[in-house]
């Protein structure tokens, strides 16, 4: 065996009981995927690691779409790869695909789990960040949910991540004023001078929030794209107008709580300004999918769409990659790149 | 002066604690208004009170719409009157006119503060009940915020209290499952009887809430009409469905809390079902009215609206009828019946 065959796969060991730890997660020698009848053979290209993976990882029964990881089963997540060995035709050795795979150096699967990927329109890691779910998730839970017009002022939570980077820049694209709200100086910076939003929140070091987002919009609060959840959603929705959108995308500060989490109960002042607040998964909007990636293409190839991904080499590092998620410190995309593409 | 000249006013004597009593409000003697130009002079025929008239008693500044009532100023609500005195020709005696009034017998108004009433279309009394407010409340709530569609499960409370029982059967006539919850076994009747509701939920009698809601909707909730709040929404919103929407339209159990309330946040399960909480105003569809009066009047004249309105004779009992509003007693619209009209 060729030493560029040997394989890897990484399983849920244990279920964690709030934040993902090392010992969550088993890394095994596996043997080289057998090919059956309408399977190619794939290697994994590029992981990405998403917060909203951390649901999947409790106990519990499964929900409806299967999504829950089995103990002692490999982890799935959005990937690319490229497929090594194939007899089939519409999917040659050499073609680049993404889908939710398992994490593995190899493995096989039926073509129709697999998604092609078009080197020449981006480059192919972009399949799963930019031009991918979290990519998707920006713009569809912006404009489709949040709605913002021209002129009305726009918060975006967790700003420097993967979803909140491109949510911030699809609402400066309709012409909004965008406060970003992210965790370190570093960040702001990134929000300020390479995403160009207006203004910058430091909740970490901000002592009254509610305040903070007062004088980051005079105007009060029109669209909420809030990825983090908890206090921040509280701050920010007492500064909401008549008629705000709260447009709920992730929950990060509530995924490693072992209590369901409990705060004010919104509805008065949801009657009172005629609010929502609603939530989304990027599948709901999958017939418009194609529609989405066209403009988002298009932004990206005028440069109106800046995007960062933070890339960590080598399949053993895809746990800390995840851990590292939760200690939010990552600018941009967060992925693991497995292996050169050939 | 004649005895039908007699003039009394009832004021917001002080704010009230936590629910209102009668030591919140005042009965005074006062002189018959002088009518200024411009203005016509009109007597109080129907009086309605609303559950949502106790958020504008309590102390604190002044919202938008100027909706607080002042100490030792008249309250006012929706009522319906009749110009007794006039020299305008399209507001002449006799004239029937609604609009928001103060509790007053005798009171001046300018007419861009009145509403016409047509007699021939409906009993006048409805203008503020079913063809008023509280229906189109109903109206809009449930088709422009609800959306409920054919074969869909909808759950109502306050299922039994003016603005319930038109949305109940709102949801009926668009061919849902409709649910309603209430606070009494007569009450249940009512709605299963008089309203045409499938199945009917006395939450005073129940025990387990989220229990009887999943025995009483077994394909789960699309759209739950919500006039009530607190913990009744935390048992209904625990078995509602994917795409489903919360409606907002009043909050009973909590209006006359003094903390504000907390309870279970949402946002994870909002995202998990891509399900939406949104509060309305029902001057948010202004625009809309005299097409909602159409189809409300069409309703009505093919029986296939019921309404109860809940009479009480006499101006000096609308304290009284405002305090049993939150003892949950009334069916239908609490309305008090001040004069008749000549």
């Amino acid at each position: 065996m060729k030493k560029e065959e040997e394989n890897k796969e990484i399983v849920l060991a244990q279920h964690p009981s709030r934040k993902p730890t090392k010992s969550t997660f088993g890394i095994n020698d596996i043997d080289m995927p057998k090919v059956k009848e309408g399977e190619v053979l794939l290697k994994s290209l590029y992981v990405s690691v998403d917060p909203g993976m951390r649901g999947f990882m409790d106990k519990g029964d499964d929900d409806a779409a299967g999504n829950k990881f089995e103990i002692n089963k490999p982890i799935t997540s959005r990937t690319v790869a490229q497929v090594v060995k194939s007899d089939l035709d519409n999917f040659p050795k050499g073609a680049i695909v993404h889908g939710r795979f398992p994490w593995q150096i190899y493995f096989s699967l039926k073509t129709d789990a697999l998604e092609k990927v078009d080197p020449d329109l981006a480059p192919i890691s972009t399949a799963v960040s930019v031009m991918g779910v979290p990519g998707l998730a920006a713009y569809f839970g912006m404009l489709k949910i949040g709605k913002p017009q021209k002129d009305e002022t726009v918060v975006v939570s967790g700003a420097a991540g993967a979803v909140g980077s491109i949510a911030g820049q699809v609402a400066k694209l309709q012409g909004c004023t965008v406060v970003g709200i992210a965790g370190s100086d570093e960040k702001i910076d990134y929000l300020k001078n390479d995403l160009g939003l207006d203004e910058g929140i430091n909740y970490k070091k901000t002592e009254n929030m509610q305040k903070a987002i007062k004088e980051a919009c005079p105007n009060g609060v029109d669209v909420f794209f809030d990825n983090v959840g908890g206090e921040l959603f509280d701050a920010v929705f007492a500064d909401a107008n008549r008629h705000s959108r709260m447009v709920i995308c992730g929950q990060i500060a509530d995924y490693n709580k072992s209590n369901p989490p409990v705060g004010p109960r919104p509805q008065h002042d949801l009657i009172k300004m005629s609010a929502k607040i609603e939530g989304f998964v990027v599948f709901d909007f999958k017939e418009e999918f194609d529609t989405a990636k066209k403009q988002l293409g298009e932004w990206l190839n005028n440069n109106q769409l800046y995007y960062k991904e933070n890339l960590i080499e080598g399949f053993e590092n895809i746990p800390s990659a995840f851990i590292g998620l939760f200690e939010g410190e990552n600018i941009g995309k967060q992925m693991i790149k497995v292996s050169e593409a050939e």
